[in-house]
């Protein structure tokens, strides 16, 4: 936290827009301790809810003890800029910084690489478009919607090929859920220890998906759902992105979509159409798709017999996990970040599952010897983001934050020591270990694999 | 409904990126006709989840019957564009004439004035940041965060002046909620049938909020709410925009909200600091606000004495008529949409109320005479947005749709010559009239108010 409340220099001061006086800045700063000391008194039961009603003190005449109001500031006098000055808008400049990014190095070619959203900027469980995190094999596109096309076939009665506007008109349905790439968090198996929340987590994502529910289009095509038990997904792209769907999540909640979070999807995210497959590793979430086949076994595509496959300590590897198990990462404070302030803190973070709705997140600030359970955000999705607030009264000792999230069918996220047991430490994908923050004295806040 | 597989001039033919053959075309366009045969066999009744599984008839290979696959489209065999090409992505260029937009003349300047959100072409019940409808008395501002303050002041104990970085500390909430121009609809009171939805409509917007909630901070300055049965919250424009708020409005679910859809306020939207009014008219969703006070009776102040008030046919006025009461509307298809074909159609809207959950949406095609209850979308949310959908077969005559939604404390929308009944022609706020939409035979939709 930054206090440009400093000692005043005169009559005249820069900050609060220069409408506030010596004297009610004086009170302000009175008040700011009282509350520090409040929140420090009632511990780590603190809470928002509670607290005593006091009589009132001042009022607003008391307040103006020095009636200099003096240069209002711009914004404040003059007239601003006119509506639809930005047909689209975008953020503020004072928020510039907040970008996603991509790790230098990570791959050789930036075409076939990642960038990752800046969980540790954002707020609730919607992922602005804008910052969607990105994970191409051969780079991104923005194609013609009037020139594509999705053509069923396989084991159908009548393959069929769809225009968007074919799609479009078909019943549609309308839901939250979050988006995973498997690799996320990859680099914590073996002792490298990401510095940021955006790197460690930051392939994950939440938006709002439009759509036609597959099951929809495998009615149309009079799929074989007995003999057909496994699909194939492929894009349009160049990198020949193929992957293996079950008849089985086919027919449940996968979805054919063209839009995120109300418009149509984003180029970088497969626009004009791409398959949501909730709760599954995001490598099947297949961008630019143009081609569903149905089929009677598995394709054993180069995305899932190659990559997308977890090594084991004994040097074998296991194919087809895809499923993103419940998981959770506290966002403020997290890594890089640093507490200027002793005090009352909202530490917040994310939770999810690919196996439904999250039903409790546990916080520990000692490492994991007590736990305390935070609140969470409504609403509460299957399959979705979910938002976790707690509050914290840090006493300036060094702690170790960790948060552990436990889904509806009873899954509990592990400690990262006992899936490195099972699992070894050269895996690249499906660590859903707890996370450690490490919050040193001096208020910083480090990666640390404690177990 | 545009369909561009004509005819083909040869064996090689622009559509489907190239990759099929004479054959597949024919094959897909047999297969439409099908579907749109059996959708209108199945009537009113047409089901997404029902109809009989078929049995397979065409392998993959069956569908090959000309193995002419040229000129693949440079983005299956291209590099595409790399990742973080925009640290802060934005639309496809193929969807840039989805804009929020101005209604030339509705004011004597832009600056004063509303851009409407473009309802026609959105999903869900989220509304992305960029397209956010705009209402501004003097414009818009993009404020330094770090210079700005708000302050609390009046009936408290203790007065106070909270930086940002003092806000952004305390424990938070996230909510979706919808926002509403008071003047929504306001030509339709009259004779004017403005043309397209996002005119009748577009002062509408959807978002997940976050901040800390009035209550909490009320709680800190010791307000009293027993005699404090007021507040003022006061914007830092030079709008001097200033608005009463109901301490029973404050101690609910009032929020100072810093951030909407997961990112910081937009300028257009009060950057960096605007109050959450949930359920209530626009207006009072005070933008870079700076100052709430606290006292004992309504502040009749400009922007709510002589401006959103109702003026009613005995040529009084209402005031203080804040709510924003049960109304819906389709928005496809919608006014100045065409369709280009007879068939199935999934119509669309949405649903909203400032009492609470929307519990239910009837849609008639005949201009009221039948009714049909629509799907609702999950997740389905007290004072948010919510979607509906509803199969229709349109068999190409003339007809008229509606929608009529009802919310969870029993109120219903009513017919907008219900509301003249009561309230005249001569209002601009708080029309929440059903709206309707004739479709002609020639599949154009036009806004016709008939009753």
């Amino acid at each position: 936290m930054t206090d440009d409340r400093r000692p005043l220099p005169g009559r005249i001061q820069k900050a609060p827009e220069n409408f506030l006086s010596a004297g009610q800045l004086a009170l302000a700063r009175r008040a700011r301790r009282q509350f520090m000391g409040k929140a420090l008194a009632m511990g780590a039961g603190v809470s928002a809810a509670a607290g005593s009603r006091a009589q009132p003190a001042a009022s607003p005449a008391a307040m103006v003890d020095d009636p200099a109001i003096v240069r209002l500031p711009a914004h404040s006098t003059g007239l601003g800029q006119p509506v639809a000055a930005r047909g689209y808008g975008s953020p503020s400049q004072w928020e510039r910084n907040l970008q996603r990014r991509e790790s230098p190095g990570l791959t050789r070619v930036s075409a076939a690489s990642v960038s990752f959203a800046p969980l540790q900027g954002l707020f609730g469980i919607i992922t602005p478009n804008g910052l969607h995190f990105e994970r191409h094999h051969q780079g991104w596109w923005d194609i013609d919607p009037n020139q594509h096309r999705l053509m069923i076939n396989g084991l159908v009665r009548q393959a069929r090929v769809f225009t968007m506007d074919d799609l479009m008109r078909l019943p549609q349905v309308s839901r939250i859920h979050f988006i995973e790439c498997g690799a996320n968090t990859g680099m914590e198996w073996g002792n490298v220890a990401v510095p940021t929340v955006q790197y460690t987590h930051g392939m994950l994502s939440c938006c709002e998906y439009t759509g036609v529910l597959l099951s929809t289009l495998l009615d149309m095509v009079g799929a074989d759902t007995k003999n057909g038990r496994y699909l194939l997904a492929e894009g349009a792209d160049g990198s020949s992105m193929t992957r293996t769907i079950p008849m089985a999540n086919a027919l449940d909640d996968v979805m054919v979509a063209w839009a995120m979070n109300g418009e149509m999807l984003r180029p970088e995210n497969g626009y004009p159409l791409r398959l949501v497959v909730p709760g599954i590793q995001g490598v099947s979430w297949v961008k630019y798709l143009r081609r569903i086949e149905v089929g009677d076994q598995p394709y054993d595509t180069k995305d899932e017999v190659l990559h997308y496959v977890d090594l084991m300590p004994d040097g074998r590897h296991r194919q087809y996990t895809s499923i993103q198990e419940v998981k959770s990462v506290i966002t403020t404070p997290s890594g890089g970040q640093v507490l200027l302030d002793k005090g009352y803190y909202n530490v917040t973070g994310l939770a999810w599952s690919g196996r439904g709705k999250i039903r409790r997140v546990d916080v520990s600030f000692d490492g994991g010897r007590n736990w305390r359970t935070a609140r969470l955000e409504n609403p509460v999705l299957p399959k979705a983001l979910t938002r976790f607030n707690i509050d914290w009264v840090w006493d300036g000792a060094p702690a170790i934050l960790q948060s552990r999230a436990m889904d509806e069918t009873g899954h509990v996220q592990p400690r990262l020591n006992q899936l490195r047991a099972v699992r070894g430490t050269r895996s690249i994908y499906h660590n859903n270990g707890i996370q450690s923050w490490r919050l040193a004295q001096t208020g910083e806040v480090f990666n640390v694999q404690t177990g």
